[in-house]
């Protein structure tokens, strides 16, 4: 089967110019001017811009967390993402204790296997790592996850201790595995908790009074320094404040592969949100929580200056009714996470390119190219080039519209962003060569993303 | 005329895939996979490397400097930087006292016209900027030149002052141009001189002396400063020690568009190679000076970080025999400047890429694409990408060669490099899809290349 | 003669002690308790604070500047230093064109001799600076002179270019003298004001905006980096903003002897006074002109920290009436300066022991002590030890007052704070061991104060 | 009893004069110009420097370490202190498991009572804080002990988490206490030490390989950004290495009160040390190791500037026969630690004073006057003032002398320092009033030195 996609103005995380794309079967065969082609179907791209399918590295779909699970499953999540021009996504496979590695990736694909309708991967959230795991490693690398992430924080639940986080940035160093840390200091913060709480001190705000940026800022600092003396590459996960960036920055700066992503609500929230009344603070209770606004432009500053190499979702979305509300009266309840998969390559056009006067190169790079990079997937994901696959977005600048819960395809009742007017969204969706979205409508099937085994980490 | 590239690996700042490449006249067409085409000419890429034609923003071909002129005329030079892989100049017209820029840029044309074997264009130095030149600004941005450059250093020939300074940038920021320093105190360099001087102390390692580090770093502070009041876009060439590079990073990321380029000089060389005997130091006698060898690794870190934009010559050659000589007995007299334009590609791949593992992108973006988008050439030059002008080099990774005055094409009687062995060198260069270096051979004919009309800057 | 303070609380930049203090002529006799002595003259200090004798080491008496003629004399101005617990100032006498070092003196001591309430010296402020004035520098050093004075501001006045910088500083340097900078662009500037008065902006507030933060910073920059390479001390005036500190920072963080002071309106008063109606934005106009609000807690956090040596007033006075007024219509035709030298000692009281927490040595280095071994008069001036000179101020710390142009003693029509209330007050005020302040009553005679000579600055 | 100090140089942190000192009793009385004193006893100081006694505000006397217990009990280790012109010291009482603060006091009490030739008092170095001793705090602050110690290191023996760290610092700056933490990230060298021991590297150089900069620097990051959400002041000890000072500056420059100290043995070895052979490597094993050389000249400008407060010297001597051998074959059973306590005063004034052009205000300053300040002792302790215990040092400046272990009065038979050649010496020492070295000779009493009570720090 062939498609032609005619007339756009393709931009990648480079180039910015006007051509044909004809697609064989998944794969891009060919670039050109005017191609003289007989395709199979054509899609013409006049006015629009024609990228690579975005990538969004850091969703959780079906989690199950603080006695609920996360609104979306594989396929309500992957459906949604296609709806928003993301073509990948990689969820996080968490060990749980006393769990081997195999039996961990085991248990997600029993959730996303044959319900996906992009392509997805894992993380691999290892929360034990003893001598008996280490044969695991090579095998797990050689089954496409080569990226490994470490909580810093939940104690008693998922954080692990200094010692291993050393081991683990080892041992995935040296079999060319990338490790991601959820950076804080889960100890300091676990008595702010307890702090706050004795002083009845329940209400959502306190979440974030709870985890102060100092707080991130340390752990960033300290799994940075670890990474340096394991010889390690490092990518700090969900960065939301200045102060956890220079962290990254300083080690950069002294030569050592220290990456990290922020996420859409750290771009364009802020901490006076928790302050909504009826409870509805509980609707931004995710961690790290919302920061004081001063964040924000730096933020942006360091997705310009590639301080930050991303932006992510962290989606992980709870209904407001029946789940945020189990934390109605204790913070600590409150399941943390929002839903966010389906809007991010919009509301970063609008933010970076409409708001910001970035440039489109950087837009794709940001959503898509650097992620496709970064975690082993390039160049088959992250490009429109020959060869690569046809994950493709045809995008309307121009088109406007209002970000809704009424209308979003997430399974979340509330949006992070209801009622905010964004410019540019996506129009019709290519995954593997296939039209998935069309012209809005999703035309796909349950099943059509499939697993996706990842090389090694382009460290840059 | 049809050329066909085939079974090589394309390689642009993004991008990295195996494919074939279509010229059709003086562009590229089609890129695909085993394109079905009868094509006039066919070169086989395979084992090779196919990128972008390298461009070097930074030359001067015949100018005349302290009683002499450069070495290289626009005919020797433009060979010489197409046999080392280089499709595009940019040289430096400067206003002499009581000139026009118009009347600069006649007298530049005078000297490029007809004898060029790669496209170039000028920046143009600006020495005097009264409001009688005003109305020439916009004039000369519609000819195509989007650059002005401006000394801090050689005061009574060059120098302008800061009031001057100010007010090219604001006229070059308002038209969308950008302004180009070469950034020193000039005036405490002249008590720096008198001092040396006074005490006898004449031989060529004074003139490192003359110039220290923080005479530049001071140059670049003020630069970026006034360039920031001036709400303008800045970039400082000859970046060549961390100090001033520091300056840069402070202003760029307090969020101003402060930019800048070092040299191969720079990359490789340090300030000991001016206690060679025999009047030897000479030959390394340009400005800025060698620092000292701790400044190496931090301007690579800068390239690769994004501190620094690119990487060019400063070509400026001058032979030793009876140019050099000029100065024995008083450092102020030897003509400032070394040979460089035929190198730079080979050995940033050998620095960048063999010895410092940076990624083939990265190459490509140092030596050809940031170039082509800094300073408003972009997409014509510095990609490979449909519709671009057909400039390429098919590039052997594996070809190790010694770098020798005897066998090089400048026309200068020493190289800063004689003897050093490296890997990686251009086989075959294509410009506007005309071959013009046919296994190493030169084909072309002197008046292939034209002057290239530029564009706004897209400041990054 | 003979006085005895008894029962003070004796607080030096050090110690912090309770003791009798016995004066015997001039200097500090003994101290020790309950001194058991027959003196002609005892105060009683119980409850009182007994510090030494401030030193305002920044004043400009009598000062030709724009037309007029700064409003106080060395009689009313250092009967107003006196009457705020300072016992020592330094005037600069400005070389103007083509005086000698020596007739710049003679012309200082013309308008000096016989009038002095309190000791004094002068920075020589050098505008010209060629061979013939090098035999001068031993001269003026040995006549107790050790401290100069150059402006990178008011082009085509005082302005002096960075090669003569150089020179002062390496010859002052040599001497054992030191180089104090009144750091800005003074080109840029210009070009500055030209731009607003083209526009027709002419109002004080535009003063402001004529001199930004950044082109203070670019100044001290340049000043320490010059410094730098004359391998000399230098010293930044009236440092009005974090930018420019931060240069200080850097340079001495390299091991440089660069130090700096702020004064008391920067410390206090931001840019948002310009504002003021009727014109009163005027009393506001001195060089540098406040800034942003941002700024304030950076400079206290730099005095404590010690990247600021202490706190001077630049004090500069000019009636509003008359005077200020003259600038009406053109804000560069508002003579420069402010009223300040009385009310110095006190509103640092206030401002960093009562609201800031500094501890009371604190206090007393940065009002006294630091710049009594900065400018080569310690320990004569600047603490309270046996054999110094009993420069003493018996400080009543809950004494409050109102600080009104009614009530003080400086010859101005206006005060920078006006109406504000304030904690902490002189009381009693000694001068070489005369009482000439006696419980806020001025008892002392014009010609009290004598000329100091000055030796080494004792660089920290 | 009288004692009076005839014509010495008296220099504290602040001043440098010439007078007489009036003993009386323990304090000193009085000083003065030629005092016509009756003293019972006459010293004469002509050509020295009168300065205040030496605090060395980090030791460890009879400290049990790893199986063995270091060799300098309280009664040796004081009287080599008081050689060394010291007259006061701090230990650390270490609460082992299981034991209340009381019981742990009164441990150290019965090693300390009647022993001590000088003043001392106990830092309480936490190891468990439950909601049971907060009680205790209270009291133990009460008692004059009002700083408190934990550690970061030594997993499973001292180190605290995080938790606990918040826990301590949060009740000690509530009770006006200071929080002194030893820096180290505990769980990472332990894996570390893991690796090292795994490949067989036993040998003591391997000691500093099991802890780099890095892993001080991420604990030093921790504790001041603990303590800043404590809202706390701490106080790093032993600071080796310029990346966790920088940690230090970082904080102070944001406004927090974070203070640290460096060791004499950081000033002037480094790693090379290592190399000894015959396992004399051995003598230099203490925590942290000695590092690169780079560090030095850095650790001296904190020093200088003020980002380091004062100099100790962690004295923890074990002799090399019996104790550091019993680490042969594995570096982690060499007992960590070195002799220090009766070279520092001499060795500091040499590095100091006579290398590095200290003023010898400052050498006072970091020798004495800060720990005092720092320490709750200021003004009883760290200045000569009316008032003040008259710990005081005839020091001769001129005095040269020899280092070395056959001559030192430290309980062990070697010296870090042997045979260097210093400039500047103690010669005769008072404590409280009472000659203790006299002339370089012992002549005082065990049990002349008594538990001091200390009260809130002085934080800077």
């Amino acid at each position: 089967m062939k498609t032609l996609i005619k007339n756009g103005r393709i931009v990648t995380a480079t180039d910015d110019y006007f051509a044909d794309v004809l697609i064989d079967g998944e794969t891009v065969n060919c670039i050109g001017k005017n191609l003289p082609v007989q395709a199979d179907k054509v899609l013409d791209a006049a006015g629009k811009l024609v990228i690579p399918g975005a990538i969004d590295p850091h969703v959780h779909m079906e989690l199950p967390f603080g006695g609920t699970v996360s609104s979306d499953d594989f396929r309500s999540g992957t459906l949604a993402a296609a709806h928003g021009g993301t073509t990948t996504i990689i969820d996080f496979a968490i060990q749980y204790k006393g769990k081997t590695f195999a039996q961990t990736i085991d248990e997600w694909d029993a959730k996303s296997e044959g319900k996906c309708a992009i392509d997805y991967s894992y993380h691999l959230a290892i929360t034990e790592y003893e001598p008996r795991h280490q044969p695991e490693f090579k095998k797990i690398i050689d089954a496409g996850i080569t990226t490994f992430k470490l909580f810093m924080a939940y104690p008693g639940v998922f954080m692990i201790d200094d010692q291993t986080m050393f081991r683990v940035m080892q041992s995935a160093g040296e079999a060319g595995g990338l490790t991601l840390v959820h950076a804080e200091n889960g100890d300091a913060i676990t008595q702010l908790i307890n702090n706050l709480l004795a002083q009845g001190k329940v209400e959502p705000k306190y979440h974030a009074q709870s985890r102060p940026p100092t707080m991130q800022a340390d752990g960033v600092a300290r799994a940075v320094r670890v990474a340096e003396v394991a010889k390690a590459p490092v990518f700090i996960v969900h960065v939301s404040c200045e102060a956890a960036m220079k962290e990254l920055q300083r080690s950069r700066d002294e030569g050592h592969p220290a990456y990290g992503e922020t996420c859409t609500q750290y771009l364009f929230l802020d901490e006076t949100y928790y302050d909504k009344p009826n409870f509805e603070g509980a609707k931004y209770v995710f961690t790290p929580p919302l920061v004081a606004k001063e964040n924000i432009e730096p933020l942006w500053k360091g997705l310009k200056l590639g301080y930050l190499q991303e932006v992510s979702t962290d989606h992980c979305p709870f209904n407001f009714k029946g789940q945020k509300e189990l934390g109605r009266g204790d913070f600590t309840k409150i399941p943390n996470g929002g839903p966010g998969v389906e809007d991010r390559l919009s509301i970063v056009y609008d933010g970076a390119v409409v708001k910001r006067g970035f440039s489109l190169n950087k837009w794709v790079e940001i959503t898509s190219t650097a992620s496709a990079k970064m975690f082993g997937m390039f160049p088959k994901k992250g490009t429109i080039a020959v060869g690569s696959d046809a994950d493709i977005v045809i995008f309307d600048p121009h088109l406007e519209r209002t970000i809704s819960a009424k209308t979003h395809h997430m399974n979340c009742d509330y949006s992070l962003f209801e009622g905010w007017k964004i410019k540019g969204s996506p129009e019709t969706v290519l995954s593997r060569g296939k039209v998935i979205i069309d012209n809005g409508q999703y035309v796909g099937r349950a099943g059509d993303g499939k697993f996706l085994k990842r090389g090694a980490c382009a460290v840059m």
